[in-house]
Formats: C-alpha cells, structure tokens, sequence
C-alpha cells in the first residue's frame, strides 16, 4: 500500500463539507483500506474564516479558493459551496492544476454539465456528483454503470425532499398547502425562501441531470418543464384519494414513444397508491427506473441533509482517489446518442380535471364534445351537483399534453362552465 | 475510438446467457459508444450443441468450454452456467489466459469468492458478479462503491423472489403454504424441486456475499444461520396481522452493537406493514441498507429472470471493458476488517411465539416466569380461551436468540404448556 496521501482539497464547509471534513478524521482508517492509501485534508476553503470549525485544525481553513485549487499538490477538490460561481471557475481551475473533482452542485451540473465533463476529459481527471442528485441515494452510478448494459426508457421520481413532506403532510392530515409549508419551515424541512422547491426548480436541474445520464444525451435546464406545486389544495388530495390516488411532486424523464426523442418535466401529479412512489413519505427521496431488460427498479432513501450527503460525496471520493493511484479515470460524460428533447406538448399522459359547471342539461354532452374535438378521449367522468352548481371531474385517457391543454382552454370558453377548479396530470400507471 | 473489438466468451445459453447474447447483438452499437470499443461474441459454451439458438452463429459454438477459456484472444469470460463445478475451474483457467470475468453465480462466489478474487487479483483481471444478488439491481456496486466512504451497519433484505411469491399469496390470499407453492410452480415461479428456494440456501449465499461486501470482511456460506419458510402458516399470517406485520423470508446482515463482530441470517420474520420491504409483492427483490452517515437506503427491482439477470451481466460487461481498455482494475476484494462472524445465539432480536397452554389459573404466572428466568422480558402477551385449552401469544422485547431459544425449551417442559404452535422473529422496527 501508498503510503504517501492523497491530497484533498475541500471548498465548503457548511452542513455538507463540516460532515465530510468528520467522516475523513474519524474514519481515516477504513478510508485508506479501501482506497489503498492515506487520504488527507490539505485544505479548506471558507467564507467566514473566524467561524470556529470543530475538529478541523485552523491552520488549513483559508479564504482563498482559488489559491487552494491552483496549489497543485492537491488530488481530488471536492465542491460543496453549491451555486454557479465561483464553483464553476473553481473547478475548471482545479481541472487545469491537476486535481480530480467531486462535486454536490446540482445547480451547476445541470447548466453547465457538459462543459465540465469536456475539461475533466481535456486535462484527464474525474468529475463525479452523486451528492447532486437525491442526496444518499446512489443513482447517478446505477445509472451511468449498472445500466450501461441495458436501455433506461423511464426514470421518475421524488426528487425533492422538501415538497414531498409538505405533500406528505397535506395527505396525511389534510392540511392545507401553507399550513404544510409553515410546519416544513418550523421543522428545518423548508428554507426560509422555499422558491427552489416549491416552485421546482431544484427538482428541474436534477431532472436535467438524470435525463442526460439515463438517455445518455444532453438534456438542458431550459429543456426541463416545470410547475411548482403551490396551487395543490386539500381539494385536489381528496379528489386524488377518491381514484385511489395520491399526489406528488414528480420529476419525469422518458423516451418518447418513437424512441427519436426525450422529454424532463417536472409538476405535481397522481400517483396510484399502489405505486412504489406513493408510499414515499416525509422528506424522502425515491427515484424509480424502467429499463427494457432490467425492467422496473426503485431506488430509496435521505434526499438530502449533511451526513446522507457526505455519504455520496465520500464513495465518490473513494472512487477517485482508486483510479488516480490507478493512473485511470471513471466513466465519464456520455452523450452520444444526441437525442433531441421535445416540448411538453408532445408529452403523452392523463389529466385529472375539475370543473365547475352550470347544473343544466346538457353540460355534460357539451364538455364531451370539447374533448372529442380535441381528439382526447374521456376514462371517467363524476358529476355532482347542488343548489344550480354542478362540479364535474374528467379523467382522460393518455394524450399528448398539447391536446389536453387545447381541450382544458376550449372549455374555459364554454359559457356553461363557470370555472377550471384544477388540472392535475396521473402518471405512474 | 478503438475499432479492434474486445472478445467475449459466453459460458452457457440458458434463460440469462441467450438473453445476454441477444442484447449484445441488437444493442451493440449502444454498446460499442458506452465502451469505447465494440465488443465481439467469440464463443459460446453449451452442453447441448444441437439445440437451435436464434440469433447465434452455430459457428461460435463449443462443447469445449475450457478450449474457449484458453484460447488466448479472449477478454472477458461471461459465466452464466451456475453451480461449482466446471464454473470455478473455467474461471481460474479464464483469469490466467487473460481474460476477466462476469458470473452471475451466486453459489460459486458464496463458497470460493476469497479465492476467486485473489486468482483475479494475482493475474490483474477483473472479477465482477452484480447478477449474482438479487437479479438485476444495483446492489454489489452501491455496496461496494457508492458507499465506500461510509460504515454499514446492516442489511436487511428479501433476495428470494420464488419464496417472497408464496408468501405474498399467503398474506393476500390466506393460502396455506403447500397451496401457494403449488401456484408458484404453475407459474413458473418455483422450480419442480423447490428446496434451495424455500429452505432458505438460495437466499443464504447471497446473505454470505452481501454482508462480505457490506462489511469489508470474509462471511462463508457456512456462517450464515439458515431456517427456511416450509412451515409458516396462515394462522402465522393472522397473528402477524394482528400486530400490524406481515411476514417475509428476510436475508439479514448486522454488525454487532459493539461493533467487534458480524452476523448474517436468512428466517422468515415478521416486519411492520410500514416497513418498506412490507410492500414487496410477488417475485420482486429488495434490499434495506442502513449506513451511519446515509440512513436508511432501499434497493428494488426484478430479483430474478432472463432479462434482468442479463441486464446486471450486461453492466458488469461494460465495467470490465472499460477497465480493460484502460488497463486498469475496478474495485476488488475488499475483506480487511476480518471482523469475526458471531454465531446466531448472538444475535439480537424478537420472538413472537404462540403456545398451546391449559386454560386454568396461574398458567400466564408460570409463562412469564420462565422468560424472566431467561432475562427475556416481555412486551405483550395475549390470551384466549375456550373450552379448557387457551392460547397465549406473548411478543418479547430485543434479547440475544440464545436467550429467546432457551426460554421456549423451557416453555415446553412446563406441564401447562400443551405446545408450541409458532415461533417467529419480529424484525424491522
């Protein structure tokens, strides 16, 4: 075995880098058994410097990153300050100094991916960033390794622990979204400025990222539908309980059925209770895979937090540290079948649809019209009605997306309905 | 890109090595851009020359699969035969031609991998077997990889899909044992000689290889404890409902609470209905990892068949490809803890166990003496009665197995004890 260490150079240290910094002093021993050689913390790079940081000696904490990731004694930088600069500039430096890169930015990946992975190959070095993608659950590496094998056709999942248990808790209880929101606050589960979750975009860059990996193409951030998941109300989860249903925040990366495309989005929709996904609860993470052989897999567990994080970030940094004292790298980018992205439109699924309707014959037959006209056909419909009012909830087969939002518009012009209650999409069946 | 292909053997065409050629060759461009390389199908080993295979060049098969193996130009050897022998002496005679190899033998790499992954290391090849463990998830790579830089403290898993069937059907249905087996068979799902499923081997040698991986240490297959499922019943299922459970044949590895030991046992147990593995239906497999600093991990998919077997060959095919084009080694053996494996007196856990008992006063006095005899102490106990005979169902808190096992011999010496109708482990709390 080496006995001279393997250099890391850390760039963070809030929830995430002080965990990796703990995990690298208290289990040094079983790092260096299982990598072959002694790794050490040659650094780390803080904002706040005065900060007292338990457990790691003061003499490596400096404010100078970039000074830090040029040294080039340093072997692995691993990247926990999230954001896109100066991570990004950071670790195209450390490219250029002769450092390997693990990295839990899943802002950055998702935007910038491609050019990273193109100057880790340029200067020969490894770029990993399991963390970036549902915390501890390993998922980039099933993906891009334990399914090199076969063809991933569907990957859909909570990416998100955040929305999941502010759903959880608007299912469970029956609360309502802000009442979920303010617990999820309370309890450290949303940030104070919960935009990222709420509104999807934190599960929008990792669906960029799973969709790119899993279909072995680019998949950008734009590319990627959104909708948050805000206007879900305790009237759409007893809507979803009546059809057996539960509603999630779901990220959705497919290959579309001509197999010449891919599609990402991500919104609410309703999942059947018996789906692996619905029973995912609080802040949970799960990310289910349909490949042809394979068929259908499920991957579970902490989306996020120090220590699930670290997890992630610690088997990558074993990983690296392994093919640099094998003078080797890791399975890199991968994106060679350059398959376009199609529009939402072009996505086929359900809508669950609430309508508020005039309590008069012939409604029903009207809105039937609207649909047929639109080329979508009707699964179910539920009419109830008092006092004049009627409510009328459509559940339509698969269509694509464009025909089911041309429908929706066309009976927003229907004088005798007097208003859209919800749209929900029903995936996973 | 290297245009000279990398030549596979294939070792048996049966249900998994048919499916793996076939992918090979309607996916080969997928895998020649995944690879680096193309990759050639340069052999294929059978027993029974005649038979017709689609899809195969009768040219590229032989009787003579030690010839194969030995003919120099070869770089991975695919072992999909099964069993011990020739299996072990066809992969050492592989690994000092030159080639690496994938198995999917479970056996095999239960009782010799120590031995196997020292001849692959001394002549630097690869040895990879994610096919062997439940099917085709991603299991040993997670383990071995993904969280490399963390401390698993245990597996809990259903890796038998032919007895997680039976029981499914028992619990849904309220089958008896020999009524859900003989389903299973109709289905395909049990073999005509069912043994090493129900009786637990089958699940007992991916127990020994799990917890070798888990734990970085050496578990043989002698050291896992083993009860199979043949004598669960539908009055175990009714009781199990009662307490909120179900019941599943579990494949559980444990490192001891002080840490200096290993355990590893397949039984069937009775789990929560909140427990994830709960909600494993039918054939599927899944796998329940705790580690320190990642949490609570679950693992499900298909845990057996053609395609999916195939699908983790497949994997391990484009690993060692990779590897072997950058003439480096992936990760090997890994047992440097040598942390010794505890008998299964040792382990700590829960019975649920239902006596036959003379319905008069005193008798429960007399019971729960005896547990407390045994320092076995006692959560809940339920008694009925009628006519004379009464029933006692006493569920016991957390005490070593040797202490549980010697308070129910001693239950059956006691004369108000008429028998011993079920003893189950309560597992996944």
């Amino acid at each position: 075995m080496r006995t001279r260490p393997l250099k890391v150079a850390l760039l963070g240290c809030g929830v995430v880098g002080s965990e990796v910094a703990r995990i690298m002093t208290t289990h040094a021993d079983d790092l260096t058994a299982r990598i072959g050689a002694p790794v050490e913390l040659a650094g780390v790079a803080v904002r706040r410097p005065s900060k007292v940081r338990e457990g790691i000696d003061p003499a490596l904490v400096t404010t100078d990153a970039t000074a830090l990731v040029k040294r080039g004694d340093i072997d692995v930088v691993v990247e926990v300050i999230g954001g896109i600069e100066p991570a990004r500039a950071l670790i195209t430096t450390a490219f250029e100094h002769g450092a390997s890169v693990v990295s839990a930015n899943k802002a950055l990946i998702a935007q910038d991916g491609a050019a990273l992975h193109a100057a880790a190959e340029q200067h020969g070095r490894d770029l990993y960033y399991e963390a970036a993608v549902a915390g501890a659950i390993p998922l980039i590496r099933p993906l891009r390794e334990s399914l090199a094998g076969d063809k991933v056709n569907r990957v859909l999942g909570i990416v998100n622990g955040t929305t999941n248990f502010i759903l959880d808790k608007m299912d469970s209880t029956g609360a309502g979204y802000q009442e979920a929101l303010d617990e999820a606050t309370a309890l450290g589960y949303a940030e104070a400025d919960p935009t990222a979750d709420v509104e999807g975009f934190d599960a929008a860059a990792k669906a960029a990222i799973l969709a790119g990996i899993a279909f072995h193409t680019r998949v950008r951030l734009d590319d990627v539908y959104r909708e948050g998941m805000t206007e879900v109300t305790a009237a759409d989860f007893a809507s979803a309980k009546r059809m057996g249903c539960t509603i999630k925040l779901l990220a959705i990366c497919e290959r579309a059925a001509h197999g010449g495309s891919v599609t990402a989005r991500v919104h609410p929709a309703m999942i059947p209770l018996s789906h692996p996904l619905a029973s995912v609860r609080e802040a949970y993470n799960a990310v289910f895979v349909e490949a042809e052989a394979a068929g259908q897999l499920m991957f579970y567990g902490p989306g996020a937090g120090g220590a699930p994080t670290a997890s992630a970030v610690l088997g990558d940094l074993v990983a690296v540290c392994r093919n640099k004292l094998g003078e080797a790298t890791g399975p890199g980018d991968s994106a060679y079948t350059q398959l376009p992205v199609s529009p939402m439109g072009e996505v086929v699924t359900r809508y669950h649809i609430s309508l508020d309707v005039a309590d008069k014959p012939g409604v029903l037959a009207q809105v039937a019209t609207v649909f047929a006209e639109h080329g979508v056909s009707i699964d179910t419909v539920r009419q109830t009605g008092k006092d004049g009012e009627a409510s009328l909830v459509v559940v339509t087969h698969r269509a694509p997306d464009a025909a089911l939002s041309g429908t929706v518009e066309a009976l927003r012009r229907l004088d005798t309905v007097r208003g859209v209650a919800s749209i929900m999409r029903v995936e996973g069946e």
